[in-house]
């Protein structure tokens, strides 16, 4: 199949910025400390979103839309911050 | 600092099945949708976690950690998959 009949996949990886408490994180920490795994300093937990985009977009134009999807609905920029990968649908991703 | 005293950073991604319905991911869609975003064809969520170990460790042991983590607490095999990437500290992540 040509390229561009293929659809998009963007992938959104969200994380609490570094000066957010992560209780979430620390709780995940803590138990697998408990379970012996000492060799743990950190732990901290995030949101990953796959979205799926039609074919025949140009790559800016996906970019485009996917950021503007972040800012308004899936990253609260207050306390989150996000990036993207973007990639042709089949393509083995993260 | 030589590589060695650096820790490090393993990312863990992790998805429902495909063949799991994702009912919040459905509805991150229908929302975008009635946003606008038409150009959307799907959208899964899953969780995304970052692991900091301490430095020292071969990347073969942190990776048999961090995959026994997965399967003792952080995934539940029967209904997620996952995947891991293995970074040292201070490297551009996913």
């Amino acid at each position: 199949m040509p390229l561009k009949n293929k659809g998009w996949i963007v992938e959104v990886f969200v994380t609490l910025k570094a000066s957010v408490l992560d209780p979430q994180g620390t709780a995940v920490q803590r138990a697998l400390h408990s379970m012996g795994y000492t060799s743990l300093t950190g732990a901290r937990l995030g949101k990953y979103f796959r979205l799926h985009f039609i074919p025949g977009l140009h790559r800016t134009e996906v970019e485009k839309q996917a950021r503007r999807m972040c800012e308004k609905l899936l990253v609260n920029p207050v306390i989150e911050q996000y990036h993207l990968k973007i990639n042709r649908e089949g393509k083995r991703s993260a």
